[in-house]
């Protein structure tokens, strides 16, 4: 059966999402979600997610919210992109944790504030407090593929796709790959994985059919 | 053997494990780290955690840090404070994404910037910002434990360990239990649980310890 993925092109959630979906060879298909006109808030979306977020994955009678949790249901359904032991599935699971918090939680809010809000609604403060946070999950990514190809085990995994996924998007969000030499290398690598698009090819709504 | 857990009281993060520890009758011993004069950046923390982050759990061999995977190990490990299904732990998952992100996440930055920072470093925009988004989070809370006593399953879970841990400290960070019923019930219940204490009493080290 096809499973559906309920999302919207500008989420780096929903891409982590899509991105494990595309690199695993599953059997998937998008439904767009209209977030910027309340798609995420209608009643029949908290309903099914009570979180009023993206991505919500649909597989049968399984309803999955949580990036992190459909990467692992996905990893686990397929026997793809996961860990060979229970020592790597816990090390996976350590930098999706990471990601969620200190990369994506801090990345995404600062993408959303510089290119999605009113400018009037925008706070410089914010925007340099966050900026920093970020700066210093990513100087802790640096360190980490100092030593290794992929972040948790010796082949890409969920964990890659978690951390990465926010990185790919096109918008300034105070990141430039290139002042971080192993991350440049390392989303090359995953930019050349079999399936693999780029956010806006991936997924359906961007910001060019807002304009 | 004894576990080890690597911790300091002001962490709300060691804090969610240390409660899992306690509640599931885990045979474990805090090893103090002082964070506030740099404990958790000597080289030997890490070599141990390249995050540069409390709690680490030590059990023998296996090294593990992030919160959500030590609440995980320790569940699996014990048989306590975990689901009974794939589906519930799916769902014990789904939450601790969620306060990891949207709850601790937010509660942790907001906490430290009004009590732990010197008072010329606190920024007013960043705490009302951060303290919109700690509302929406616990509104979502709040709403989920309208149609349910724990969070995540029939009995309490390392979720609801997750989601509370932040919300049991005493400094001011723009949370007030009386403003959410439900929470308010819902940690009652927490906190009834055998073996509970209150952060400073289960953890080493306190703001009393440094004034």
């Amino acid at each position: 059966m096809t499973m559906i993925l309920h999302c919207f092109g500008e989420s780096g959630n929903a891409y982590k999402a899509a991105l494990t979906l595309a690199l695993s060879g599953a059997d998937w298909t998008p439904a767009y979600v209209d977030f910027f006109n309340g798609g995420a808030r209608t009643p029949e979306f908290i309903e099914m997610n009570i979180m009023g977020e993206v991505p919500v994955l649909i597989d049968g009678d399984i309803v999955l919210t949580q990036s992190g949790v459909i990467q692992d249901y996905i990893s686990s359904k397929t026997g793809k992109l996961g860990g060979k032991s229970a020592a790597e599935r816990r090390e996976i699971l350590r930098w999706i944790f990471f990601d969620n918090h200190k990369v994506s939680g801090v990345a995404g809010g600062i993408r959303y504030m510089m290119n999605f809000l009113p400018e009037d609604k925008r706070n410089a403060d914010v925007i340099a407090f966050q900026a920093g946070r970020l700066k210093a999950a990513l100087k802790i990514v640096e360190a980490q593929l100092d030593n290794t190809k992929w972040l948790a085990a010796s082949d890409i995994t969920i964990a890659d796709i978690a951390v990465a996924g926010y990185l790919f998007y096109p918008e300034p969000f105070t990141f430039d790959r290139k002042d971080y030499p192993n991350i440049d290398r390392w989303m090359d690598a995953i930019a050349a994985q079999p399936g693999w698009k780029a956010p806006y090819d991936l997924l359906p709504g961007s910001p060019a059919d807002r304009a």
